[in-house]
């Protein structure tokens, strides 16, 4: 690992040193394409939305409530409430700082009086503990989520002093709860740990801002203590809160998907941080492990519902799949992470997948309602929940403007707001280009020259990318490598260097090093033709089934593209001929429609002995598939992106093998 | 519907009419086989470590904390622990009643020593609400109990009574209970229904027990108010108490599992004793498209973990099956209430199915430890529980001797305790057979001609059922009817005369109409050789997959049965070849074991482009298959029901498909 000694001050994640040095919102500006779109209707809707929700449930109220004595009549909102505010307050402060107009600051300006009016003198804050007629502070470290709203907190008023360049007051109430928690749950205070993590790269990035060791420690003491259980085993097991196994000695990740990658993102920066290099091979190890045994083909994680945990390895059921948009964001959180500490693509191709794919999903067009899971099946229409209600259930609904839980929608729009530090960074050699998107980059090299580039793009619905250099040293050269996607494996891409010269390049990294000269156009040829996807044979739950992904997008079928009020489950596809572009970004998918059971097969039970001479009437037609990333906008529909292949229906492939005609 | 003018009194349910007139326990004796194995363990295990492991967690001493004013201090367990000391209660009843040894009578007399101890001058009784420092009676409808608990302690003191043949202090002690009931919540009173259904078939048997009319009014209401929404809308939604739709207009089985049979089974006793045809209709069509649409092969209920419910139609994932012992029992309540109500055989076939398959899995071998869900497809060998341990986790555990909630031991205690009572009925036409198991049966016929007979039979390892007529009146024809299992369908059953006229019996039901004289024979040849069974195409979750079943018995595949330490993920089933009996009750199936993915693949991710050349190497064997009821009586190991056919490896029916080598 190198050290980080020209960061940026506008960065979302500042490890001191790693392969990779991230570059600041300063320097990268996404101007447009898909996450452009994204990013505006995050700014100009769901920002206010969650406001505005959060005043009217009460939840911002509860510490003017504190403030004012009658938090013990009058709190709102579950226990983790507090956090939800608190992740308002740093995407507000990630969009300001890439948003010079100030229309934030009076927002922030105010969250940020209510929050500090309920600290109290030693720093402790929360609205749900601690006070008269409250249960005790720290009296419920499993389910209280005190030290995970610090966590929130923090990161908020760390966001806050690097957006607008020094400490503000958000800042210093988050000084504050750090210094009460070192204090208290230092060596010979409470030496326990939260239920939920999320204090860990809080306090790490606290340390980072500011250089005060103590926060650093105290990180890496909730990390050693983790898996130590100190916390009560409960109906989930300690495992629900990562606390059956030491951090170092985990092989996969487990429990709660968002505690899990919460953890692991904080011992990554500890790791880093420390030097630790047997706790980040530890990380590296549970994220090789769960993405490739745990992990759906959107990159979405968690597939209890029950404990909104990580299943057994590929148990992986597309149907109730639970796949919480927070768990999507989470990974985003420590593949980016590891990607700077190692510089290997596969993190940026985990990250692209994830934000295609789930993060992108879950919010509406119009940004003001939010999926809370994202199932890779529906099988009933629903309702669209009411634009004016919160919804009491995340796990069944369509998209829905709030939540009892409504940890989602406000991690979305922290995610958007600090996108565009995920595009790039830089090392020694140059700069790389991690996502694609129309984006303007300003940076310097190790050293001090000034370049500058511009991305232009129509990925994801295209596949041809080009960098244009804007500014570059005369006489220096520098390396400008470009993540080839996993994606492409076996559909070669195609590099075309400024002089013109192209060349196939494999999955990984694709690398040019010249002196650049403004006007050199770098171009990358990714093949999003559509493609079948097959599952490992150990993900039982959709043997049989194949999907299609082009790009990084995943497909989907939707009821609302089948005629006659069909459902998605007649559909069955081909996959010995290919799938292909259709109008408006849709695939279209070769394959047919198979007769619903009969009605007196329906009426009975649904286990037959096998019957080698039934055969099942079908409708040869060519399958309409939609980005799953857009599915549930054109009002409820059934869906699946994981399709029945024809040749899986067992009594017509018996009949073939027995020769009958 | 008949009336039932000459019940027995030894009923576990005593319909005052109905197609069928159940016999009692004082008529049909189990004699040997599967079922005679099962009731001794029963009777000479796990009553006694029932009783001992509530002694040991203190639910028996929440009575006697309540008689000495201490309860508020030394209350254990959950909200719910009292019924099951009202189920054991239950379960030794049934127990003493086929019993004249007498050696369950200090048991029960001790029990119900502390029930009555703690019972109210109002007659109130339950451990955990009411009392100066709990929360007041009735405060929390949802998820108290309170009404539930009541509910199982008048079937308990119903169970009593009919045992004893006349009521004892537990059934004044439940009577005192279901006057305060009707007292408080009838017309006027709290107008609203108990978050678990279970007051209402216990109200309905109490009436039929004492004549009182009152009882059967007020389970009325509480079926009518039920689907109202007086139960306020949680996170699971009202639908996991069926509080969502009027029992008279739903259409199919949902929510909670156990709930939702129960209410169902209450509904069948108000519809049948209030001659109202429109709500046992209702019932019928729920169980129809629930065992359509809702249910596993091997009768198991509910696949949801998280809310223990019903899932959508054909949601049925053989991994995280949840499939609840407790509602097994209750899909047996309710088949044989609508059985006794319609006379319809398919009621017996599910019982039958569920009897063998879940509630004769739970039980270990020695009867001292029970699953509690019963999962089709274990993927990690876990740890067999400490015999000492209570077990906090309900889902993932191998059986358990004792749970945080321990619904299930005493649930499958008192079901097999009655089990006898399942065996057969009477009409004024004879006698119908339900169940096959070795059996002497002594009852009338309508008028009062006493007949006895003998079943002998090797079911359900082998297919051959004997009934001997032991004593007949000599001028009197009447028929006999034995059920012809529907899993007969396509492999003809065959019944022959005592003459030696053989015939092929169709399933549903075969008849014997005759004057029949001591030593008769009639032989009932059901078909037990084991089969492949196909599951509907919409239960995705088994897709490519086959199951097998030899009679009733669903089979599985358990690794201890593989070499090396192989999983049972490498099993592949050949289903162009017929599948034959092993030894020792064993099916040997034709197939395969796959090589595992290659350590490369493992390590990377799950889903690579479709492969049309990739084959899988295979070795040709007979995979061994158990009956699914005794899996994991020998150790750890991973198991499945649903098996992948050789056929549905894509890339290799691909490869055929394209003409390729």
């Amino acid at each position: 690992m190198s050290d980080n000694r020209e960061l940026s001050t506008v960065l979302p994640v500042a490890p001191s040193r790693g392969r990779l040095r991230p570059l600041g919102l300063d320097e990268v500006r996404i101007t447009g394409g898909f996450w452009a779109g994204r990013r505006e209707t995050n700014a100009n809707a769901t920002l206010a939305h969650c406001r505005d929700w959060m005043e009217r449930v009460g939840w911002t109220g509860n510490f003017r409530a504190v403030a004012e004595g009658r938090i013990q009549h009058d709190r709102r909102g579950r226990e983790f409430a507090d956090s939800e505010v608190y992740k308002l307050l740093e995407a507000m402060s990630w969009q300001s700082g890439t948003d010079p107009s100030g229309t934030l600051d009076h927002d922030i300006a105010a969250l940020t009086e209510a929050v500090a009016s309920a600290q109290e003198p030693d720093g402790y804050l929360n609205t749900a503990f601690g006070h008269p007629g409250q249960q005790p502070r720290y009296s419920d470290l499993e389910w209280g989520h005190e030290l995970y709203c610090y966590g929130h907190l923090i990161q908020a008023g760390v966001a806050q002093a690097r957006a607008k360049g020094c400490e503000g007051e958000l800042t210093k109430v988050a000084r504050r709860a750090a210094d009460h928690i070192c204090a208290t749950f230092g060596r010979g205070g409470i030496e326990r740990v939260c239920g939920h993590a999320e204090i860990e790269p809080a306090l790490v990035e606290l340390a980072r801002l500011t250089g005060e060791q103590r926060y650093l420690d105290q990180a890496a003491l909730f990390i050693d203590r983790r898996g130590q259980g100190t916390l009560a085993d409960g109906e989930f097991g300690r495992v629900y809160h990562q606390d059956d196994i030491p951090v170092r000695d985990a092989t996969t990740l487990r429990g709660h998907a968002v505690r899990a990658l919460y953890l692991a993102s904080g011992a990554v920066d500890v790791a880093v941080e420390t030097g630790d290099e047997e706790l980040l091979a530890a990380v590296i190890r549970q994220w090789a492990a769960g993405v490739a045994r745990r992990t759906y083909l959107t990159g979405g994680m968690g597939s209890h519902h029950r404990d909104e945990a990580f299943g057994d390895d590929f148990v992986l059921p597309p149907d109730r799949a639970y796949s919480e948009t927070c768990a999507g964001v989470a990974s985003v959180q420590l593949s980016w992470r590891l990607l700077l500490a190692t510089g290997d693509p596969r993190y940026a191709d985990l990250a692209e997948r994830t934000l295609f794919n789930v993060v992108a999903t879950s919010p509406a067009e119009d940004g003001r309602s939010f999926f809370y899971a994202n199932t890779l099946h529906r099988r009933h229409r629903g309702a669209v929940p009411a634009p004016d209600a919160v919804s009491p259930r995340a796990e069944s609904s369509l998209r829905a403007p709030w939540f009892a839980v409504s940890c989602c929608p406000t991690n979305v729009a922290r995610t958007l707001a600090q996108l565009p530090a995920h595009l790039a960074t830089a090392d020694d050699q140059g700069i790389q280009l991690h996502q694609y998107a129309d984006a303007e980059i300003t940076t310097s090299l190790t050293g001090g020259h000034g370049i500058a580039f511009t991305v232009r793009t129509d990925f994801p619905s295209g596949g041809n990318v080009t960098v244009r250099i804007d500014r570059s040293p005369p006489d220096r050269p520098w390396t400008l490598s470009l993540r080839v996607p996993a994606w492409t494996e076996g559909a070669p891409a195609h590099l075309v260097d400024p002089d013109g010269t192209a060349r196939t390049v494999a999955p990984g990294t694709a690398e040019v090093t010249r002196v650049f000269v403004p006007g050199d156009e770098i171009r990358l040829e990714l093949p999003v033709t559509p493609r079948w996807i097959a599952p490992d044979p150990r993900i039982d739950a959709v043997r049989g089934t194949v999907a299609v992904q082009r790009g990084p997008l995943v497909y989907c079928a939707e009821s609302v593209d089948l005629s006659d009020g069909r459902d998605v489950d007649v559909v069955r596809v081909d996959p010995s001929a290919e799938p292909e572009d259709g109008p408006d970004g849709t695939v279209i998918a070769p394959g047919e429609l198979v007769e619903q059971p009969a009605a007196d097969r329906d009426a009975g039970w649904p286990y037959r002995p096998l019957d080698r001479a039934a055969v099942s009437a079908a409708e040869p037609t060519g399958i309409v598939l939609v980005p799953y990333n857009s599915w549930a906008n054109r009002g409820p529909s059934t869906m699946r992106v994981w399709l029945p292949t024809t040749e899986t229906q067992i009594s017509e492939q018996a009949r073939e093998q027995l020769g009958e005609p």
